[in-house]
């Protein structure tokens, strides 16, 4: 399916990101011809979402050794790795962009200090192992489809948070590639959209993506998903994550804890979906989660809309932790871990190793 | 405290209605004529909140009496009767908008009714009783700061939610009024606000009253509520109520039931605060209470700007339901009803017939 345009774009000089902040309204790419215009992009949210954030800084990495000024391989390797340190900082949370841009300098490392390499040679097999990020988010998104279409009912009501669509991944997407795997397995389904202040992640790009798909869709506050789920109206509930650490505690966009919470309350099944990339085992519990504070006028100001009295404060942060407890099952690329996820998750990991 | 202008003024041939849909940017008065001026005032959310509803309906009536051409009470009385169905179609959840237009009407029957009565009589008659409804209204505020400041403690992070001050009410407010009297008694509060989406009361209006009082607040999206409940830093939230109904099931803005979810869960005590002319004791339970459904553009397309794309379908419920069992106490004029419910709620009003 092609019906929703790509979120980035390698040109070969240049990386093109589709700028997310002027969605719906305009399709429009972002042309960025160094490391600091993909920085830029990824903090200002043009592109956003935990998947395709490490697929856009391996294209970032690419790019520096595709437009390097240095002649030999240890300065090239020395730009990579200050290029890698301005990517991480960008955002936080998210643990893709790091583990990307973590795996991209480790093949640096190896190809730069190589007997006979050059910065050609460097350039090459960074563009190949982007490309490979890229393509192996594609089948991420596919194999979680078809592991997560199961989980999902005919004629389902699906309650989703934020956007986890083809707009954050080179795929279908996580949790919103669940539900479109499903409707292409034939099962009817309906979507309840929250549409995720302070960004409105869902009213403006998962709405999109759903029309754009032909999915039935409803748009709702993030705090009427109480009231359908109290009258009954919710079957499932599927979010995407931006880690999952050691004991499964999950950090996502903020109001997924929420939701969570009363998923328990209506035994509403909760599914945390993600690809492997998205586990960070070496952190052992979500109070260890950095959580990102953004400006506070994506509160007070929405997209650029004063709604709020000039100079009111505002709390921001962009995530929240949902407590492993929670969550009734994670559907990975790698196949569903359920709970006690210390085993679980593990024994996924330990998949991908050996695979 | 006049910091805050008042949200409805007599002016003996009109209503004039602060227009909240302008704050925090404007401060203008809608001059209404007509009863219907009022009712599009009420239905277009010009004036909100269950307790200001039943002064400014009053005051509709007061109006339809003080400018009607009829020349019989008889023919007055039916003037009158049509522009209380007007006026109770305008919000069904309320149940401050009905009990003011019961009462103004029992009294216009009396009156139109009484030998020797005129409409200059039964005009003065209804224009007092709206003055003491409204001065009722504000000194319940009074009494119920008085009675909700107790549960405040020193340093108190206090989370609310919609507009429940100066603007709702004739007086203080009901939740935000205990906040005002709290602050007032010299206890040190900060108040966590709720922007309380679709229409932004905690943003546009919560915010500006707080502001003009000098109390110190910071705004968080609605799905922030959460994160700061689960950071510890929430030690009592405090809601107002449309509607309490015997077994002390509450109605109230949407998101209020999620937030008693999560205060539970967070040992966060969680108060509903409101006159005793909220309280509806013919209804036996929330399931029994009628949920307003509003224009899916509140949350497609807020305050005018589309943020979801063209034509997206939207969910708009503006009350949800809090279950009885997580409501710590119910704060009145009459003082604190506490757990059960169907006795103590009953032992208020019987107070009130007995006053």
């Amino acid at each position: 399916m092609s019906e929703v345009p790509p979120p980035v774009v390698w040109d070969g000089d240049s990386v093109r990101i589709l700028d997310q902040r002027a969605l719906p309204a305009a399709e429009t790419y972002l042309s960025c011809h160094t490391v600091d215009d993909v920085a830029d992009a990824i903090r200002s949210l043009a592109v956003r979402g935990a998947p395709i954030l490490g697929v856009t800084a391996a294209w970032g990495l690419a790019l520096v050794a595709a437009t390097t000024r240095e002649t030999s391989t240890r300065a090239l390797l020395a730009e990579l790795e200050g290029a890698g340190d301005r990517l991480r900082a960008t955002r936080p949370t998210a643990v893709n962009l790091a583990w990307a841009v973590d795996r991209m300098l480790g093949l640096a490392r190896v190809e730069c200090c190589a007997v006979g390499s050059t910065n050609q040679r460097v350039h090459e097999r960074l563009v190949a192992e982007a490309v490979r990020i890229e393509a192996e988010d594609r089948a991420a998104c596919d194999a979680i489809g078809r592991a997560g279409a199961e989980l999902v009912p005919h004629d389902a009501n699906i309650l989703t948070h934020c956007n986890t669509g083809s707009l954050c991944t080179a795929g279908i997407g996580t949790a919103l590639g669940v539900v479109v795997a499903a409707h292409g397995a034939g099962k009817r389904v309906h979507v309840w959209v929250d549409e995720t202040r302070p960004v409105l992640q869902g009213a403006r790009l998962t709405a999109w993506e759903l029309r754009r798909r032909g999915i039935a869709m409803t748009l709702i506050a993030d705090t009427a998903a109480a009231s359908a789920m109290a009258a009954g109206r919710v079957d499932l509930i599927v979010v995407g994550a931006d880690r999952i650490v050691a004991n499964g505690d999950t950090a996502n966009k903020v109001g997924t804890y929420p939701l969570a919470v009363l998923a328990r309350r209506h035994d509403v099944p909760f599914y945390v979906v993600a690809p492997t990339s998205t586990l960070d085992l070496a952190t052992a519990s979500g109070a260890d989660i950095r959580i990102e504070l953004r400006d506070p006028l994506e509160v007070s100001a929405p997209l650029g809309m004063p709604f709020a009295p000039e100079g009111t404060p505002a709390w921001n942060p962009a995530f929240d932790v949902t407590p492993a407890e929670l969550i009734t099952a994670v559907v990975t690329e790698r196949g569903i871990a359920r709970p006690p996820y210390g085993r679980s998750l593990r024994d996924l990991i330990t998949m991908r190793g050996a695979a």
